[in-house]
């Protein structure tokens, strides 16, 4: 494949970045100053994307910039530039519902690939602060409402089925990260693929049985299936704890370049999935043995917040915010009729819910066999104690991805993370 | 509303058709001789459409022109000329993999909205020879194909996600038809819609109960659920005995302009709905008590080999066309890999069938207490008689909606039908 780079594009240096602001009015003034002033850094972390901070004298911006390759691999892995155009199709709708926990944004190149956003600061990305070890006693409240804001908002509850359908054009798309997703996450670690690492030689028993393994490669394929075929929502579509930003008050899903209609228990699955990677690499972060107990127990307690709190606000807006062309309230107004609404409302939310838990043991998989690692596994320096907390993932995954329709709720999902995190590892 | 004409478009005159079509090379020498020598009549008895059958000495074409509004109402109800478009891409789509089911194509011209085919002659619509109580031997092996045929290819199974996503997008534009199914079909019968009508007084309280019934509303907006965001396969969208054409060797399905990409059972439901309505009005076409008792057994035979054929047929091209992104056969290929497939192949076999039972009963529902009716119905003279079928029907189809998933297969559904064939009528 040849990079597909449009007339007009360059990806920006630390130095063109001033002089391109300074041409934005609402940007200038939120810097304040002059040009010169500004402070430019290139702070990219991610695989995708050029990341700028920019401070002035008044305030800061982020300037993020798609680049034509996969930043992880090189340019022989090119992605397209119009990812940006989805991102910034996806910030909008979101802006719509959930203002408080997504960036400002102030412009959006689509020549370019660029967007502007606010600078969020002193966040730090979620995943940073569950490796530390870091309380954010309202991260669950504010996913739970993200989430739960974002999907109703887009699905045929939330919306007509006009607008749906507009909207899910525009997001068809986006098949490149779509793929991406549908390689590594619900094939690759399945198969034998070049881009799969794991922990070795520690995990190649465990990789190899994975690839022999008839029922969970179903599942797998199952929910590949729901990825491609359900369009339920406009999902963020790749909402890991690296995708969101936290101080101990507020919460930001940042980066939905990923997002088009699809599943909405992907999302719910990938947030889940992240905590439980958080739990069970804290053995490798602890300085003692337990001395991660009270942090370890805070993971479930949000996890199963999460989940409540999603599954709360998510009723409460099919009940008093419906705007779709589904279960229209005018059909259940009778005596009779609010049972049979509230039966199809516990059968959607109950969907819903081993959904997540499948898309959660996927989302765990793919971060021990597959391409890309997390940091709060990959950080734990000892092979042999990493390697002992993946083997623990990489079983709740199992269990969550065959099993998913065996949990009556969330608190018997915590009940077995517990029971993997106390068994001895093989 | 106002219509929405776009200039260019004129709806043709019989006068005008001969001219028009002697442009067309293929179509002149499909019909053969002069112009001045064809015959054209204008023969449509559908809603929709301007239909002119042309015959040349030597053989035939039928030019198939959108109208600007639905002709069964009149002009106060628009309907998008564009309609023309979807149907010349549906068409396209289903002549690559069942061309001997589909009217062959010779022109589309979309400022015009006009499409150019095959005449089928001796051919008549299926619902007439029910109606007549015929027997066509290779009916159900050729729907079963059509189906499976059609809908495989556009799975996810049969097409990679890309060019999926792409024709997905396509037909997310068809948004007016895909609302007529979604009011007419999942909703109206279940409200007061000044639309609605049906057989009165006989059937005035069953009208009534059904917009007081929750679990029966309740299945109604499940299945609305799916039409609207499951997008499982292009489905013909309108696959009722009205869009079949038959001899007693050839049958081809015709009419997909409400095409798009939604859930499979929609249409294996609207051609099992047609043959159970078709089913039970035979009481009001039998000349003498039981004389059209063979020819009713003949309709559940063919239920059940419609199912079963087309149950065989997608499995048969699930294990040797696969040419999708998902269930890849490399994943399943060692030993114990095949016996997960089977499994995830019932599953999904299991699914479609509940799906398909519970569509057809919102099909059959609506042709009694919506908007539009059915012939096999209508053309019942005695109102007491057509409201006893009409019951019979409605009954069945409330069973088929609210306990879909208690059926374990096509013969427990005919012997539900056979058994409300055999009581009395309330």
């Amino acid at each position: 494949m040849s990079l597909d780079v449009p007339p007009g594009y360059r990806a920006l240096k630390e130095t063109d970045v001033a002089t391109y602001l300074a041409g934005i009015p609402a940007v200038a003034a939120t810097l304040g100053g002059q040009p010169a002033e500004w402070k430019v850094r290139e702070v990219g972390d991610g695989n995708l994307n050029l990341v700028f901070v920019v401070e002035g004298p008044r305030g800061g911006v982020v300037l993020k910039q798609a680049l034509p390759y996969l930043r992880l691999v090189g340019e022989s892995w090119p992605l397209p530039l119009r990812r940006a155009f989805f991102e910034y199709h996806a910030l909008t709708a979101q802006a719509k519902v959930a203002p408080q926990h997504v960036p400002k944004l102030f412009h959006f190149d689509e020549a370019l690939a660029l967007t502007v956003m606010a600078y969020l600061n002193p966040h730090i990305i979620l995943r940073k602060g569950l490796i530390r070890g870091t309380v954010y006693p309202r991260l669950a409240d504010h996913m739970a409402t993200f989430m739960a804001e974002t999907l109703f908002a887009t699905s045929d509850l939330g919306q007509p089925a006009a607008e749906k359908k507009k909207h899910t054009a525009l997001f068809c798309d986006n098949i490149e990260l779509c793929r991406i997703t549908e390689d590594l996450v619900f094939t690759d670690p399945w198969r034998v693929a070049e881009a799969n690492r794991w922990t070795s030689p520690q995990l190649d028993l465990a990789a190899a049985a994975v690839r022999t393994d008839g029922p969970w490669k179903r599942a797998a394929q199952e929910l590949k299936l729901k990825f491609l075929g359900e369009a339920q929502a406009m999902i963020h579509g790749d909402l890991h704890s690296g995708s969101i930003m936290v101080t101990e008050s507020e919460t930001y899903a940042i980066d939905p370049e990923f997002a088009f209609y699809g599943p909405m228990g992907f999302d719910v699955g990938a947030l889940i999935a992240n905590f439980y990677l958080a739990y069970f690499s804290q053995s490798g972060h602890e300085t003692r043995p337990g001395g991660r107990d009270d942090y370890r127990d805070w993971i479930l307690k949000t996890i199963g917040s999460v989940w409540t709190l999603f599954d709360e606000r998510f009723r409460a807006l099919w009940n008093n915010a419906h705007a779709g062309d589904v279960f229209a309230p005018a059909l259940f107004g009778s005596n009779q009729e609010p049972l049979a609404l509230k039966a199809a409302q516990d059968a959607y939310m109950r969907r819903l819910f081993v959904d997540s838990l499948g898309f959660a043991g996927a989302k765990m998989t793919r971060r021990i066999l597959g391409l890309a690692h997390v940091e709060d596994l990959e950080s734990i320096v000892d092979p042999d104690l990493r390697a002992s907390c993946e083997k623990r993932a990489l079983k709740l995954a199992r269990t969550l991805m065959v099993e998913a329709a065996g949990f009556p709720g969330i608190a018997a999902v915590n009940d077995a993370a517990r029971a993997v995190q106390r068994e001895a590892v093989k």
